[in-house]
């Protein structure tokens, strides 16, 4: 399973890489900027997750693979937006699957470290919506989490479910995917549903 | 006294998670949008110190009691605001309290690391405004430490009055006291009273 | 060459503490709000570096120098504003030598943890433009990096060749400076000739 969770690392890194390549793109900025804060968007989260946990070293410092990796998906999101029409929403789909992959890896790392059941989805939600946070204030957009759909709640979910789901005998990885997949399904319905939860005002 | 801290603490994480649930229901999020806030604003201050003076597991990691406590503040602080009329200033208020438990926490874990008074002032106030920038950064709210009324000030000075009085030889425990009331006066004044220090401006 | 990077840490923690002074005092804040966002500006660079590779204490903890000199810093910064008039571009220009030596800090400290060149470079340039980062999130102005002008372009930059000197065989020292005047020189040519790189727009 370590391959695999590596793998999929590098697939959130990819799609937040993206992310972070289109934000900064629409604030306008020459390509190292781009590249900047594809990278940081990218390891946002990862990083706050190893820090935390006190993982050292951090998983972009000794392995060069996360970094080049991002450097190839910014790279293709400029490209292709010189060539094709970015697709509508493009920005809340690398986003919402990095929130999953991202949510689910900093969980399974929270439980190997054998933190409690409310201390992995506060974990895994943290690491999930890291990367995007930093990626908001740098660009200084409204973050992603003010957003009235589903953001933050659908990672949280997500981490429960897998938490619930390992408790009633269900495998490991079988839990874990139905945590990531959970995860972008309530998000992407979010997004393309308008589905939300009920919110609180106070004046 | 580690007993006390630890209290001291708690009561800290749950005031300054009052204050990041008022500014997320402010926001319109949704219940776990606003649990989420108001974590990242209650755990956010002491994770800085305890990251940076190295200290692990951090504070809220093997111990799941805070996350415990900020839930129960946010979802009192919530259900409060469905049944009474919240009260003026109660994000001020709590902000206030917090800012002073954290301060003083954070000055005195540094003491302990053997900091220098400085160092000392430094990240005491570090961890007291660290939250709520946090929350007012993710909340897209102008930062606390930007309002012209004393902020950091206060919880400089109160660091301050504790090391000196401790120096005169007072004891630890009386200093440490002298220093949480001291900055919650101080910045309650500066709230209530409209007390501030001169500025500077520069065009 | 150790003793003549702490000198340039400490320059670079000057000129910085100085740019958050001047972004504190055009936002009105008062004499200890000014100091804690000049410290927390001057400090916020080599912190990342710091706790990313895992190097404790952090810079600032167990040494009350950089605090102290940032504090003078500080104090000629607001002192010089009531006497003089502040030229233009200060905060512009005391950012860039910030970045320039931040940067290269940061990339010759990763040199020396045994990172890889697309590391050191992604190391350095977070070094050198974390700081200004931090400043212009807490006193709400669009972040330096958001300018059109080469910004973390410039710190890049001036890593690369750095990196690329010294692997051509010119000595440690003289790629280092190269890196500094090359990254200092390329930033200021561009707030002052008003260079820029090719930058991408998506709608």
């Amino acid at each position: 399973m370590t391959r695999l969770l590596y793998l999929l690392d590098l697939i959130g890194v990819a799609v937040f890489a993206a992310s972070g390549a289109l934000a900064a793109m629409s604030s306008n900025l020459d390509l190292l900027g781009v590249l900047v804060i594809a990278s940081v968007t990218a390891v946002g989260g990862g990083t706050i997750r190893d820090v935390l946990l006190n993982r050292h070293p951090v998983f972009w410092i000794q392995d060069a693979t996360p970094l080049t990796v991002i450097i190839a998906a910014a790279l293709i999101t400029v490209a292709w937006s010189r060539l094709l029409p970015i697709p509508a929403h493009s920005l809340l789909i690398a986003d919402a699957l990095g929130l999953a992959l991202f949510a689910m890896s900093g969980a399974r790392i929270a439980c190997e470290a054998g933190c409690s059941s409310l201390v992995t989805i506060f974990m895994g939600t943290l690491t999930g919506v890291g990367g995007g946070a930093i990626r908001d204030v740098l660009t200084a957009k409204v973050p992603m989490i003010l957003r009235q759909d589903i953001y933050a709640s659908a990672a949280a979910a997500g981490i429960g479910a897998y938490l619930i789901l390992r408790r009633l005998g269900l495998s490991e990885r079988a839990s874990f995917y139905v945590g990531i997949v959970g995860i972008a399904v309530l998000r992407l319905s979010a997004v393309y549903g308008g589905w939300q939860l009920p919110s609180f005002r106070y004046e």
